[in-house]
């Protein structure tokens, strides 16, 4: 897409600190990072999140995460590190191009996951019913 | 692994509320949720990270994690998804075995997400070049 800063990476129109690149996916350092050596691996084709991206393009980027993710992990020495990949604005998605984060961690590096909550006594099944039936119902 | 909880789960010894099953991956809500919806979606093999597991299985794990958020999302009504896989403990890695949370996000629901740093000067190569040298490292 032409207005997208990610297909212009993919393009070379724009600059990235690139680490890895195979013919269906780049990975680069995220900027501004969470922290040092946060890498992106992005799929070269547009697409805007993980429920439009075909199955076989899914699979090249989710072993480009794989391969870079233990690249990062050696390379920066980190203890463990975060894959996250949102999707819609809701959730905080910024650049409307499919992204995976690599995110290194280390000991006390002040990162808080987010709170919990609890369902009340028998609420889990309503839940449970809400996603099997629409797993039925993307089948037909 | 005999002391998994997510092994037990998979072989019918702990109870799960299940949205989903293939021959391969098996998804259950989580418990605590961040959000009500939240999923977990897990390989029914017992691998700790996503370096341990085979590309195969990791690539059928990513499809099932794609079908159930489509569900996810428009069985809990959400407005997007986080999509996060933690490895080893330094990263809130709990259970050991490997698993992707599908985490429904609405509007104003208080998440934040974690603070930026940023790069030095030039210091941005220094990173790149730890990452891409640990690339080639591990193809020797």
């Amino acid at each position: 897409m032409d207005d997208c800063i990610f297909c212009k990476i993919v393009r070379g129109e724009a600059p990235c600190a690139k680490v890895y690149e195979d013919s269906d996916v780049i990975a680069f350092l995220s900027i501004p990072p969470n922290n040092k050596g946060h890498t992106l691996v992005i799929p070269k084709e547009h697409y805007e999140t993980i429920l439009d991206v075909p199955e076989e393009i899914l699979c090249r980027v989710v072993l480009g995460v794989q391969k870079v993710a233990g690249a990062v992990k050696q390379g920066t020495g980190c203890g463990g590190f975060n894959i996250v990949q949102n999707n819609f604005r809701t959730a905080g998605q910024i650049v409307s191009h499919l992204h995976f984060h690599i995110i290194p961690r280390v000991e006390d590096d002040g990162f808080r996951f987010w709170p919990s909550t609890k369902y009340d006594e028998g609420e889990i099944e309503e839940w449970r019913l809400k996603i099997t039936e629409a797993l039925e119902q993307r089948k037909l």
